[in-house]
């Protein structure tokens, strides 16, 4: 339920909605839109009559049902309007959501040496990626399987993000290590094995740092958004989903069925935003640069693109990572379909 | 298998190889290139030594094999180069292919009167559109839903057709009905659920009207150009594929998952021609416009968009029909994007 | 909608209720129930006030609405009364149905020469099996593979169908060759591709013989009982249902996914008798017997079996295939099996 | 890679090989067969030549390679023996495996009062069940359904293993609660959706009590069975395996597709047991008989499935829940069958 406050109602009114509504039991929450004030209400709100509501206060514009399952993900409970994610990096902070450039993410699928996570870094911001990406923990089929360097890794991110001022994303598989990898990090990863992860998904939601939470292999939306509510409603607002591909039947030769059609789709259902990932979306290399395009096309907010100094090489998905040669090119191509958006921030250091 | 002859090959000698071949028990086809002409050879290959086939003659460059369960369908039987699928309509000939501007089908489900279907040809016609698509004869779910209105739809086509110069693009669903069918059709559609519908396939491989031929709603990449393959080995070269959305776990806000990601797939794999059909593709006309911007920024050579005068009151797919305003401010849109990608042409005429 | 009708209702009277509701313009069908008569309705019964037929006549127990959009294929048309589909074989009457026996069906993919299909015949007659499988015509992914013999395969299977006195179940792809087919077929069988083929579906509906109507590979619950729908509608009452695995994500091991809980499910909404192929259902023999049994156990009516005197020079799905052999110690297990669920024939030949 | 040691090696050889392999930086791991004694070797076995091997003893037998990428977890390591999972519980030791007799777990979905869980456990263990299953956390789409009464459930699990002598399987979703779980549970459940939560199969494979993993909902047998990997390659030897049904793109009567073929496939890969969760598998209590049927005939090891006093007043899956009469019936059913496969405990109490 979501009370919508008049314009220009006073702050001192407002205060005492939310206390009156406190009272009665439910957990009043305060949006600031840019017109007006919503108060988003969770709770027992079932068996609440909105006229009863509307009484409190002649500066109630009206009182609303959010007939989702997903109630602080919704875009009703912000009466429509769209939220950002502001992240603090070292240089300065940056925003996702749909009034924003697109934010591109990049970097490799696990942070394999410092030599190359510097340069990779480098390379990644040179070319006008925002954000790195880089695996210290790293969630793999097979227990035999390279597993990432853990804590050391955090060592390396924290250096490449010193040496060059971009912020850090990187995944937590196990609450045990959420603070020493939040310590590092400036958005924490979920990832699509663990969507649906609850008890991870409270601690997330209980800590400061963004959080990234990647759609699961066969999630609906849904499930996805009701995984994003789990973080909201521990307290944790900053949620940016990231679609990575799903499973389909036909995966001989794609990896995963990159599903474009959640921008729209999740653009009608909920204010937060979207980064696409079309490097594990589609598996291979060659298919990323398309279909990054195709996200700019469709409206997303931000891309997670895998790049890596020597693909061949690489402990984990190599097949999917671009080099740094074919992601500056990439990023030129971006920046094109982007503008024709109104989506790419006019200098890469501006946004700073 | 293929025969690559060297740049400057006489014809004749070219006339003798296919010859030879043919004598071979092989089915040579003459596949004329940019630079080079490739004899393109179907049949039992399996036991032919390529070193046997290159003393034929001085001027073979290479025999190559062709990998892939397609053949004539794959981009190595063309030796590389993408192919075009020239369509003639009363306004002229218009190309689909990768080195053309994309081709904008448009029009409603099925073709409901002759009103309807003129004004809307002529709507979309002015918007830009080069065919009008429209169901004669439809393929209903239920056996007591409207099933088209069959052949006094086929003369309404036709008028619309003289009216606008458009092209017609009609979907046959019964070999029975080809002959009719391609009497108005520019080209003819073969279903999502007559894909693997080999009797009919065969058919319109025999017959001279270009196919378009939409996958199936479970088809596999594979699966997909087998069936292409069905209608070339027939005889007839003009295969335009048209992606329109695939079966999966989530269907609750889509009608399928448009998998985009065909395109560069495709790319990779067939000389073939693609359209994108995001109508069908998303189930709701509020999809429509992100989809379609992103698959020409995917790379798509043609989009299929449903449109209809009044939507709600369709008698079929009503909910995922544009009307002609939102389609009018579609094409401003699509136009900006397809000119970034260099796929837009100059004045809609300037093709005819 | 259906008119149930007080037992002992007298015949004459049940005349005169369908001939007042022929005039209303419905079409009325006659169902002889093991207690009571009921009068299915297609039409347009929607702005029909059940009260008013009600009013026709005093032996009218009740009218109820069919609301599932399969009409004549629902358990509520028969007023919760499975169906039974009897089939003349030289040998007899055989029936599939909820109340009979399991109907072993047994054979080659394909027809591949005399000596074989008699052979194959024989063993299977042998073991219990009381129809013959065996494509003439074969639905193949490639336009260069083994695609059947035709019409002289027709002609095999008359000879295998007088020297055993099996009945015959073969598939029709092409509506042109419908008539010979029926010629020699006892049923008629619709494959899996063919599924939503509906011109094919009215003429197979539109002739005599019984349909075998294969689930689509991705079709759900209610599209093939709409596809049902379409034979029922264009009237013919006998449609077997025949289950044979569905397209999932994993098909690594498996070729299809069974999907055994269409036997509840099924039972749940149709009258009509189904069919469980484990052959194709899983694409590998050695995993065709526990599937088998599993299908008995859930409550099947019939079985398809895949049988080859030689799997490994088999021409079609040779992987698949059981050696006689092997077919005859399942047909030991399975009889174990059915006679726990009171499903299994006395003596192979006493149901003739 | 395997060692396997001849009939009547001396326990001292036997013990000489494992130091010897241990040298080389190899892990083995003795495995008891009925004749037989085999060493399982994981580690960096690529490299090693199996003759090199051979030359350590003459008491080895033969030296194989293990291509499966799933080691421990397949047939092969135990060189095709499968193998029991024997779990004690305060009425005896109960057995999972090929050779023992199907084993019934059964239980609510959550514990939700004192009286409701022991008035089931007496009900189930009446009937004949082994275990009592019943969610004291529970995994719940929404952060604001029940989400299980947690530690205090836990207590009153305790309560009814003590009231019947019944072992207790529930389940656990965060590592933190792990080591009080294990104080009550006979088997540790690890839930679909935390199949591939690879810092939680680390932590049940760590500690002692046998771990009952569920099949994630698209989850392919590779991947499970590599989740199964991490657990027994975290020294925990006791896996049990539990397909609960898989998402595919029909689930409007079944909330899952059920896929029993798992039980050929996973017979022929791996040592493992496994069982069949038919209530979750369909989501619906009227489909769970026939399926519990068909999986009993297809070999499973084990079945679970849902009992509740009240379904329609359950704090979750009530829907899928039997009435403990319904299930005293079932378990009748399931007897008959079992017994015709040779599965059944010939008296309730004689196996304790």
């Amino acid at each position: 339920m979501i009370v919508v406050m008049k314009v220009g109602s006073p702050e001192l009114e407002i205060e005492r909605v939310s206390t009156e509504l406190q009272e009665w039991g439910l957990t009043p929450e305060k949006i600031i839109g840019k017109h007006k004030v919503v108060i988003g209400l969770v709770g027992d709100t079932a068996s609440l009559d909105p006229l009863q509501i509307q009484e409190i206060s002649p500066w109630i514009e009206e009182v609303l049902r959010v007939e989702k399952p997903f109630k602080r993900a919704s875009l009703e409970f912000r009466n429509g309007e769209s939220s950002q994610v502001i992240v603090p990096t070292p240089d300065g902070a940056v925003s996702f959501g749909k009034n924003h450039p697109v934010v591109v993410v990049a970097g490799p699928c696990s942070v394999e040496n410092e030599g190359m996570i510097v340069e990779t870094a480098k390379r990644v911001k040179a070319a006008g990626a925002k954000f790195l990406r880089g695996g210290a923990y790293k969630p793999r089929t097979s227990p035999y399987a390279f597993q990432g360097h853990g804590e050391s890794a955090l060592e390396l991110l924290a250096a490449a993000r010193e040496a060059t001022g971009l912020g850090i994303i990187t995944e937590v598989m196990d609450a045990a290590d959420l603070e020493k990898i939040a310590e590092v990090a400036d958005v924490v990863q979920v990832g699509a094995r663990n969507m649906q992860n609850f008890a991870l998904l409270k601690k997330v939601g209980a800590q400061n740092k963004p959080v990234l939470l990647k759609r699961g292999m066969s999630a609906t939306i849904d499930e996805w958004l009701m995984a994003a509510e789990y973080i909201l409603a521990a307290g944790n607002p900053n949620v940016i989903l990231c679609e990575r591909g799903i499973r389909t039947f036909d995966l001989h030769y794609v990896r995963n069925t990159l599903d474009l059609s959640v921008l729209p789709v999740l653009r009608s259902l909920t204010h937060l935003p979207v980064m696409i990932d079309p490097s594990h979306g589609t598996g291979k290399a060659e298919y990323v640069p398309d279909m990054a395009k195709a996200a700019i096309a469709a409206g997303t907010d931000s891309l997670m693109i895998e790049v890596h100094p020597n693909p061949a090489k690489a402990l984990s998905d190599g097949p999917q990572s671009l080099t740094p040669e074919r992601f500056d090119h990439l990023m030129q191509e971006l920046e094109v379909m982007a503008k024709v958006m109104g989506r790419w921030a006019e200098s890469p250091m501006a946004i700073a």
